[in-house]
């Protein structure tokens, strides 16, 4: 994660699975989380199990911080998203989607520390769990069963909140090598003749046909590179045209 | 996932944890994903373990197809869309994000069939394989440590995919023509014969060039229109070359 913020925080709430929990640990380390946090654990987090998930991401484990409350892991915290898995959003819910919350976020300048809170694997928060966030996220799924597993949870908020900061920042710009249109006109007068010389082309309607090769060219970004590489291939041929008459 | 495609499938080749594939079961449910397909799985796939991560997403696992081979498990699929891991993402890469490869997909209007294809745990898929597929997908992660659990890759894709979905249901679409892989491979075949037989390619080092060719080819948007022009052009150079040595 670009360094959009000073701390990004994971706050997960009496969770109960250690493969969970170490699946989590892994995916702090694949978004350049700040910190893991745990209110109240429900299992040993530094188990075997955890760790077999956690992989390079065990430090999460390792370092994490461990409340008594989700009040205490969040209130040095500037700005507080809950997540919810609840399918029931009515009229007034107020629960909105991954992008909109990210695009959201992204409004303010100097928030210093962001910090993102998944509920109990079976439950969820409640409601007044969800009254400590500014925002409560919700990601669509399937009406038939719409409940994902935590982990698949924190992958796509942290895949979504990745995605937008990057996006925000100043695109990094391609370097340009288009093959110009002066090399794919020169290239073609040499496929024209090589295709009339062996009867693919005719003269009087090669034009047509020729028009539509150079479209698809263009279309298909052609590097100067890859035009030289057509063009070497299309010299190939007529060397070897002229060869093999000479024989 | 809306009824965008008649069928989508996930392919997942030779996986080894029980955990993940039970996982990936349950990310079929979460986002009605048509059918999973595995090629030759190192693993057992209705074990304990995979059970228990799937939950409700056991059909998925009770309904698998297990092939022996990728081309086996993808043939008779539209569009094919690869994913791949690495984040050696070099000048002439053409790994797309996620975003950018859900909104291609929906360019087209008459997809009937989508297959993402999912690499080992442990190294993905080969350089041959990823040129199976139309276009390479590949999630941007930490630099630090990019590696992603293949389920929660699952997650963030099937996300995307349905995001991108529900976004665009009112654009107009371009009609799916683009060639198939199997097309491509058979062309090649040819024009590998005709390069060589020409002098432009020797046969110890062609494989090299050839895959250069390809990813130009799935670059392009070449559609089976496209692909059967340059076979048409590859036939009629071979037809004059045996032609011209018989005088």
């Amino acid at each position: 994660m670009k360094k959009k913020f000073a701390n990004l925080y994971l706050v997960l709430v009496e969770p109960k699975g250690p493969l969970n929990i170490g699946s989590i640990a892994r995916l702090c380390a694949n978004f350049d989380v700040n910190e893991l946090r745990i209110v109240s654990p429900k299992c040993n987090i530094i188990s075997l199990e955890a760790k077999k998930m956690a992989l390079r991401g065990q430090r999460y484990l390792d370092k994490c911080l461990i409340f008594n409350s989700i009040e205490e892991a969040i209130f040095d915290c500037d700005l507080i998203i809950a997540t919810c898995g609840r399918n029931e959003i009515g009229k007034d819910s107020n629960f909105e989607s991954p992008e909109v919350i990210s695009k959201w976020i992204l409004n303010f300048d100097q928030v210093k520390s962001l910090a993102i809170l998944f509920g109990r694997e079976d439950q969820g928060l409640n409601n007044n769990e969800l009254l400590l966030a500014h925002k409560v996220l919700n990601i669509p799924t399937s009406q038939k069963y719409s409940s994902l597993n935590i982990s698949h949870a924190v992958a796509i908020i942290l895949y979504e909140l990745n995605k937008s900061f990057n996006e925000n920042l100043e695109k990094e710009k391609e370097i340009f090598n288009l093959a110009s249109p002066k090399e794919i006109k020169d290239s073609f007068l040499e496929i024209e003749e090589m295709l009339i010389k062996v009867g693919y082309l005719l003269e009087h309607t090669s034009i047509a046909k020729i028009s539509k090769f150079k479209k698809y060219i263009f279309r298909a970004s052609t590097t100067t590179h890859e035009m030289n590489t057509i063009r070497g291939i299309i010299h190939q041929i007529k060397w070897y045209l002229n060869n093999s008459r000479d024989n």
